[in-house]
């Protein structure tokens, strides 16, 4: 049970999810004693849809993932990962380190059959409504066929957890090139213009927050990049606005006035919404929460692993890729 | 005179700044009609600090580069940069298509010895002042070597602009991989470390706008997607803000309340007080001011101009480059 908080967010987003979803029923992978701990503290026992399952080692947030893979086999993350394998479970959420989580998924669950890498996928709020982004930091030097693959894994989920048929798949490149965009990218658009996915064509960074398309693929390593100075951006501009209206009197007057406006917009941009991150590509689902997530985030990153269990995510996955092959083998 | 505005924004934007600064004198190229009936409209006339240049093209803002080049000897902006290889003016400043302004700056002007590719460098605001980026999207596949070229570029122009001795430049990496980042950053890394260049390692997109470094460096394709994307996030939070404030009476009501604390706030936000991108590592002065400038904006581009020519940027950039290649020799 990682992340900055462990069980102290983890347990009551658990509780949370339990009482609000009858049939859900929970293992709780990590320290037994703080886990009983903090179920004690909210009058809570195991049993029924909760079954506790002490580890005794944890990864660090900044541990290097060969290092966790190698040495910290009675981890929270690797023990969570061991009981989707072993088919206990359907789905592990974790908070813990992104590298390392990835890293044990990967070895521990494998990729699905003609997937080569597994991808970081999260939702992100656009002025219409919101998108699918990936990868968002799992590859970087990605090759073109990578990026087909992150297409078709976008666009499987878009569609299966947002009932979205064939959704609109955007490839995110840069406008100001010649002959736009890197090598990868060029080569990619060729393929997927070529696939059964819903290709949109090019779209730039500022479509993201638009809206444009359902889907948008990118190199880990650009998306990664995208997202945390979007992440950036927001809390820059909310720190300015914070300033600005505890500048004065009459500035702190004006905030009681706009503070249910303000809060209405607060809500919208709120990044807990969107908190969940799926490792697609794998044999298994696995959500990532934000590490800082409190309980909310961690209760929506857990809805998150229910929907894409209902879905059958990785299922459907590997049919949309058997048919993509075929397609390439026939046409 | 391009951009989405042309003569419209481009002469008002003339007249402030020969206004605000006596010593100022501007060619302006572009159609010598179109530049009349601007210039009448604002009873203001040719001479004195105003020349004008008459050109019979138009580069499109979507015009390939290339087609530019060979096809538009007499676009504006073909003139005025050879205006400035000829040393009539110090610096060119234009509103018109990114590429095909790279592309002509290029090959008329021609990159410094030793600077293997210009960069497109820009200010942007971060919650303790502002940073210098780049590259922006000048160039993209960039190597480990053209990255140092541009950290030395931002690094000689914050110096220069800024009088800020010896500016920290940071690396644009990602935290997820097991060994951070892709090849050529790693490689890039290296080479930063062992240079005159005062390195401050890598930082993450979120470390932009938390203003880490005073020097950002990426691969074109990065940073352009870093800057649009940041347009797009500020767009929608502006977006989500005004349809919060207009939802129903009240709310209308706490806007004209908090309106100068919006005001305030939003003029901190303000893209125009960052208009003005400098091509770096050309044997001359350009800026880029953005299509959708103002007369305010373009004026920010104007007085970018100004504050390189004043501090020579360009040679100060051949001299660094000299002590970088001698210590590489030496050491």
């Amino acid at each position: 049970m990682g992340g900055d908080f462990g069980p102290s967010v983890v347990i009551p987003a658990a509780l949370d999810a339990i009482a609000k979803y009858p049939d859900l029923a929970l293992h709780l992978v990590g320290n037994q004693e703080l886990i009983m701990l903090e179920l004690r503290k909210r009058n809570a026992n195991v049993g029924g849809a909760l079954t506790i399952r002490h580890t005794t080692q944890t990864v660090e947030m900044d541990e290097l993932p060969s290092q966790a893979l190698r040495g910290k086999k009675d981890s929270s993350m690797r023990v969570a990962i061991n009981l989707v394998k072993e088919g206990v479970v359907q789905a592990c959420v974790s908070a813990g380190n992104t590298g390392a989580l990835m890293a044990t998924a990967r070895y521990v669950l494998k990729t699905l059959p003609g997937i080569d890498r597994p991808a970081i996928v999260s939702t992100l709020p656009t002025m219409r409504g919101q998108i699918h982004m990936l990868d968002l930091g799992a590859n970087v030097d990605t090759r073109a066929e990578h990026l087909v693959q992150f297409a078709l894994m976008g666009s499987v989920l878009t569609e299966a957890v947002e009932n979205k048929p064939s959704p609109t798949v955007g490839l995110l490149n840069i406008g100001e090139e010649e002959i736009k965009g890197n090598e990868q990218v060029k080569e990619a658009a060729t393929l997927l213009a070529d696939s059964n996915i819903n290709y949109a064509g090019f779209v730039e960074g500022d479509d993201i927050y638009r809206g444009s398309v359902d889907v948008v693929v990118c190199d880990g390593f650009v998306g990664n990049v995208a997202l945390k100075t979007s992440e950036g951006v927001a809390k820059m501009i909310t720190h300015f606005m914070k300033e600005e209206f505890q500048r004065n009197l009459f500035s702190r007057f004006a905030a009681v006035v706009a503070l249910p406006v303000l809060k209405a917009f607060r809500r919208r941009i709120d990044p807990r919404r969107y908190n969940g991150a799926s490792f697609v590509g794998l044999q298994g689902i696995v959500i990532k929460s934000h590490g800082g997530a409190d309980t909310l985030a961690f209760g929506n990153a857990i809805k998150e692993a229910m929907l894409e269990v209902e879905k059958a995510v990785p299922q459907r996955i590997s049919t949309q890729l058997e048919t993509l092959l075929q397609e390439r083998r026939t046409g």
